[in-house]
């Protein structure tokens, strides 16, 4: 995978992040874990928000479901290798792209679908790059597997949005909040993360 | 099915509820839609709050996942029969139970545990009682195809519940919050509703 397949992503991610990753792969097993359990409460809690937006209903539960098999999937790995389940704090990333969702409809459900696309799209990208760059057989081919469903969840989100909001704007708006994805992880967080 | 197979509940549901939920079928099925999407935010809440119990994470990975399975099950047949996805107000059932969960741990998890299991219990009894009532073969097949996990899930929180706790102090809780929950059904609740 090259990063040039990764849409909607304005930065690549840099190597001091692989080199951080790789360095730390337990921890961001563990935070992976996490990772995968949070994108599943986002897409249910946007479920509960928009109850009668049957299209988004429908994806969000494929999207949640396929997001705790792949949190089964990771737990699994930490429990083979030793490493227990715990609490991680989590970087700035989160945090700083939920500042960005705007507060009125209907511009808090479009940024909420960007921000989780973006999210996902972040996730895929950096997912491939382990899968490359790992020497570790078991987790490189553990992360190639999850490639093709994390790219549709990124996928997902974009159609979601255009489903529901004009072409143009989500053009537009999708810019702005992926200078601001890519703006958070400028300077690498130096606790390793998936998003650090 | 008998009431009398379901174990924890302290009172058994009243004809009243049935010929409620019978008279409105397609506001009952739009509220399982609901409580299905709901217990599967509650596992997942519970997930994020105790992140190092492992058991906890694993049981209710497993029960977040099938409530997701239940809840596409039933928008497919709210979709076949041309109910659209809706809100709906909540009965004063789950925040009356809610308010009951004491706010210090360890008693926070205890108390968390053992609602979430009652509200299973109470889900169990209902389809059961709508799986054996209705004349509609296609619900009345669906709903008893529920009653084996439904039945699981409340088993699985009862043995979370002593796998944290002494089973002692288990029983006599659940005592108290089993009065609890039969007292808030004592009521019929006007609004059509699986926990009406």
């Amino acid at each position: 995978m090259t990063v040039a397949t990764v849409k909607y992503l304005q930065t690549p991610t840099s190597n001091a992040w692989i080199e951080q990753a790789i360095a730390h792969l337990d921890t961001i097993l563990l935070d992976h874990s996490h990772c995968e359990r949070k994108a599943a409460g986002v897409a249910l809690n946007l479920m509960c928000r928009y109850p009668s937006n049957t299209e988004l209903v429908y994806q969000l539960t494929a999207i949640a479901r396929e997001e705790l098999e792949h949190f089964d999937r990771v737990n699994q790995i930490l429990e083979r290798r030793g490493i227990p389940l715990a609490p991680l704090p989590a970087p700035p990333y989160g945090a700083g792209l939920k500042a960005k969702v705007r507060r009125n409809e209907p511009e808090r459900l479009l940024d909420s679908l960007l921000v989780s696309g973006l999210i996902e799209a972040r996730s895929h990208e950096r997912l491939g790059l382990l899968a490359d760059r790992l020497d570790d057989r078991e987790l490189a081919a553990f992360y190639r597997s999850l490639m093709a469903s994390e790219a549709r969840h990124y996928g997902a989100y974009w159609v979601l949005a255009t489903t529901y909001f004009d072409r143009d704007a989500v053009t537009e708006r999708l810019e702005e909040l992926a200078a601001v994805e890519s703006e958070l992880l400028a300077t690498l967080h130096p606790e390793p993360r998936i998003h650090s």
